[in-house]
């Protein structure tokens, strides 16, 4: 029997809080979980900083990874029959699945935007480079990596298998909705997966919803709302963050300036360099992140060392509402006066602007990352999500923006109180 | 106000999946939630190794800690009115619940084994020694940590509140049968916390239940074996904690050998010395032993790289049913084997074995930890719960064992096919 | 001790699938739980004839008014110290909360509708009539009867108690939203109640919400919206109503006629007569009903027989989206020729309209049932929901309309494949 | 296409509590359910009077019936590839799945007790006699009928088939527990189902239990026998079933005595006279004994008038401990006390004994009505159950019973305080 259709003597099983079992009977899927690259996840949180906000949320990418695998997994045992469905994409769709968010490093979001990063160039590298994870690939069929790589990316001709993976309605957002749900606790992020799976029907381009399962599709897309304001964007979360955020800034500064740190920052200099290689990146996870910096919180350097303190103790940044488009003055004002009193706003003084669209139709000429929601009719009519539902419609290309001024209030009250920089300092973040 | 009972402005919650919410209201209470010393619970899991056989199983101590002080709150509001309790030992029960695992190092049960070290002889430094939480408890009174001290050693002159904390259905067990079946996702270790909750009755010397809740008692004790024996005990586990004490023992040999490590072991030297100050058993945590075991992979000495290289990317031993008392000359006779096949049996062949004692009743003159669960009928007599309860009865006293042989299936398979070595070790090992 | 502040010797508490326990412990509240008035509502489910759709929702109301008026007493416990409220009005309001609903008769919906009933008449008939549930209240206080009816009629002059039992967000509505998801078994309904109590204020006139418990309001507006239209408003549901009213449009019509039933109407003839007597009224409950529909289906008369089995064998009529307004000639077309093809169109051809306004503020000059969710900000400021919440605003006054037109497809295919009636009548019904 | 292999042109799904939806293909089974005498068990509570306990135990015989009908769907699911399976007999499976428990008749413990009847016999005669059940089954082969019966029956010579539908941990069983755990809201009753569906393979004579996965099937037989004590035997359920016991005794005697019934009698004529026909059986459900119970309140008997209210409105007996093979004396004694106070203590005084055996191993030569269940070891070997599992063994074949008196404490309580008779009541009842 060839490798790519080769089945395990017996199935095996992963017992998984959230989907209650994920079940494995292919082989190439079995190997690729058992790879370095894949096993790495466990060492990468789902929710990066999010568990100082919810303490339950210290699940994993690995977790996370499965799930969505587990996903496609029924999703394509109910095409298995359907004409519009070829039996042949099932493995890339599966591999496709597990593999989505193998590029992932520690605390992505923050390390991405400080080091110019993109976690999809690397799941790419993993895939196409030399790595333990393309060498399984490979077995397959030496096309299989780069049709793995090009689901990911979006750019594969079966624009189905695409939209299993990636829509506005696909096996990742149903799996972290769901997981991140569970794990945090929170009564937000149920919908009847169940009902979803049922009433998916393949297309010739997208996968389509059975227009009597709109309801359950509707208490999908409200999920995703409130997870994301509940969640996803919790202010307590974002300051975490704006730490971390300014540690990785700090940490490259003096590293720019030839100071001399207790512990050599060698598994990030080629992240200051902006440039790390593949084998760089795949040694970075949280565990080394944080040995790092519960060795810096002893550094010479008091801006590093407070701030490592502050992260791994979660001593965090207090917050305002804090519009900057509209309080420029007195951002300028609060800028001037951190630095009158010796508090470097550069990295005590943060702007963090957060925002979501719920659900966006399709507009022409506008690059979409992912594709609206079709419903099917009895008369096999396609319509688009918001124009059958009010409450869709309601919210639909509607983007919110949510501003937080972030600022370490312990520094600010440990000023003297005769200071009229203090007070001047209150009566704004007062309002 | 005096600090001890001074209370938050207002209510602060932990969203808890388990509990729903964690309510704190003492100053205290939240004071000592942030000191370094309890967020350093995050850094260590509830499980240890676990998360390798359930994936879900990613939660820490600190998690945990939380979910006890939350059940003791929840016991104590309903003593409140109650004659047989006094209400100036509340604050006292909260502080023991929250603290109790503080001692706790990463994956306790190797370290302890491999290092001779007791997690509860720190439990009692960290409260009675120079540490944040040491000055938070004496600012509730000079007495205060050792008090709290002696609750978590079972040695406080109020047995009632020691019982609350420690006893075969205290708080501590109730919150880890419950989350750690919500992380690993089995379906056992469910039982109606709410009813014992209601069911529970302060007496001189311990908490007793109204007879009239035996069958939600019996629940709990049935999810309690059925947790051990599924989740605690499982096979894979015990193979990954098995590699983990076998890293720490070739790393200290290899220091006590003079051993050049590429990363010198500078967070072990004095645990490898067996005198771990408090400062140094405080620096460690499971980032840190993560950190070096990644580095370790790439050590010249093969057996430490070997199994660093197992531990972190899971590629764990296999295991079979072998009783070393009744099987003793083979036991010998693969030792050998392992030998003159040039696989060091120190390092890759283990018995594991694992015991439980599912539920205990009170042996005179025998030296009990936890005492037997008493029943309050409606006469007001007390009854042993075995005596009542034929379920309990039937498990009671019956210490059952596991023992399960460990080794490298893919060394063995590694071995040439026609040498007679292998064939035998597997005629062993294949029964 | 006065009866009013009775309490139990020991606190009685009933198993409840949804709020897990129901506890009592005023004598007043278990003595009316006690009382065939209460008793009574076990012999009426929750959902009428929803059990056709669902077949889980067989749940009575006395399984409701239980839910209501633990809820309530949840509310108030949270209250209890709370300068607002006047703990005096407690067993007011957990009265009401328990009573509300105690007039329901036999699938309200139908019998309201086909003999000009207002079950409220009847729950304020039963408290200040002569009944055991009128006895008891009176033993509190004189005046106490017609203050429980007040508050449940709304025009009780604390209007804070009045919003507790019925408001846009009361204790009916989040109990009969969740107890109807447990029981159908859908995946809407859910809400994170538990944060609701905890951000619910007494205030002058209202219950209001502190704003950071926004969102799991809105996720209650939304489960409303969902519980609407998925489950109270199922078009098959709506069937079984249809063939319930025509079946008792028949058997008023007989009655008027002087029909010669086999079995005498005796529990119907007050109410074809539009004035049933309140002891008429408490005498008719569904296995009532359901005995006379059994015997019925051996009738005569050919309509009421036929309608009677499918009521009891569940053989209902289908229906297609029809809209009356718009389609009024084909309505008058299908009339015809259900005439000719000796089909009744009065009992066979029915439209049935459901509507529904998700969620409304408040409209000056407007009649209102219910009042509009008001958040109270942190400088205690009020705002309307809708104002700050951009779900509930987008849903905000829409009122949504449903219209279906019902018939026999069993009589029409049994019409003769060649008759013109037939094929025209298929034309119409299949668009 | 033949009828019996005829698939409904898009499956059906009804919404389940318990097992989410219900799937229904088979043309066979579509019809079935819609038969009257299906439709009937909607008629008939699931838990006879354990509504009177836990309010929400209101589900009827056909929720279960339809739950146990997916059970057995899955199970075949799960055995189609199988070699030990003979896919012929698919549809005899689900079938007798469907309609195991269609005889049962209103609060079928009591009437049985009553008037001698067997509501399997009922069962046969619905299958084998003029019913529309008969006719579906009848056109899918002459000999199905029988069939059915006979699996039903554990007549059936594949004892394969039989075992799926009776045996220690079959689809009736593990419906009904989880099923009666989620109406009732009791925290007992749930276990793995969907792991013991993974473990379960088809043998020559019986379904048999892979052996790792013999702790869900403790899980199973503990939830079993926690379900019976807490349940099943719920004291109070039990008093409400003396008193319907008494009912039926005294409207039967009363009709051998030709007392004059303002209502007569006549849906329980057939059964007074122990001799109902299917017709008679059929037409009696909990809706007609309902009526009856209702209008016999206002009988002039006094004895039938005050257990008939008793009943209908949940006035119940009181009850102790008491075992009648110790304490007859006591009974005796109580016996003419009761008499003496004019309390007649045929219908005012009953012990009644409940028993349960929570598991059973086979013992040679005994009538055993189910099977013990197997666990098939690695090398195929099968071993009984309880010889594998401590917890098994420690229950097994241990019979348990409870004893309860039961007597009216209201009429009791009624009579003179100075009688010696009272007194010498409350001192026996009292111990």
């Amino acid at each position: 029997m060839s490798y790519q259709s080769e089945q395990l003597r017996e199935e095996k099983v992963f017992k998984d809080p959230v989907h209650r079992y994920v079940h494995v009977r292919d082989r190439v899927i079995w190997d690729l979980i058992g790879t370095p690259e894949f096993q790495r996840l466990r060492r990468i949180k789902q929710l990066g900083t999010s568990f100082y906000t919810f303490h339950g949320a210290e699940h994993s990418r690995f977790n996370h990874s499965l799930g969505v695998y587990e996903i496609v997994r029924r999703i394509l045992e109910n095409f298995k029959e359907h004409p519009d469905w070829n039996e042949d994409e099932r493995l890339l769709c599966l591999t496709a699945g597990l593999l989505h968010d193998l590029g992932h490093g520690p605390y992505s979001h923050s390390f991405e935007k400080v080091f110019n990063l993109d976690h999809e160039d690397y799941t790419r590298e993993i895939i196409l480079g030399d790595t333990s994870v393309n060498r399984i690939l490979k077995r397959v069929d030496p096309k299989f990596p780069q049709n793995v790589a090009d689901v990911i990316g979006k750019t594969y001709s079966n624009k189905l298998v695409v939209s299993i993976i990636s829509s506005q309605i696909d096996a990742d957002r149903m799996d972290y909705l769901q997981r991140d749900a569970y794990f945090t606790g929170v009564s937000y992020g149920h919908f009847d997966m169940e009902r979803i799976l049922r009433v998916m029907r393949p297309m010739d381009e997208q996968v389509v919803i059975k227009a009597t399962g709109m309801h359950a599709v509707e208490d999908y897309i409200m999920s995703r709302y409130q997870m994301y304001w509940q969640v996803y964007f919790h202010p307590v979360t974002r300051s975490s963050e704006v730490i971390l955020t300014k540690i990785l800034h700090r940490a490259k500064h003096l590293y720019e300036q030839n100071y001399k740190f207790k512990l050599a920052p060698l598994h990030f200099e080629s992240f200051f360099k902006e440039a790390p290689t593949l084998e760089d990146y795949l040694k970075l996870d949280e565990s080394i992140v944080m040995y790092y910096f519960q060795i810096w919180k002893d550094e010479d350097d008091e801006i590093l060392s407070d701030l490592c303190n502050r992260f791994v103790n979660r001593h965090l940044f207090k917050y305002i509402e804090f519009n900057p488009n509209h309080q420029f003055e007195q951002w300028m004002e609060l800028h001037k006066l951190f630095t009158e009193a010796g508090i470097n706003p550069d990295y005590y003084l943060e702007v963090d602007s957060s925002s979501d669209l719920p659900y966006d139709f399709y507009r022409p000429g506008e690059d979409e990352e992912r594709l609206p929601i079709h419903l099917v009719m009895k008369n096999d009519e396609l319509r688009e999500l918001s124009r059958e539902s009010d409450i869709v419609e309601a919210i639909s290309g509607k983007k919110r923006t949510d501003h937080k001024l972030y600022f370490p209030s312990d520094f600010i009250e440990a000023l003297s109180d005769d200071s009229h920089i203090k007070k001047r300092i209150l009566e704004i973040l007062e309002g």
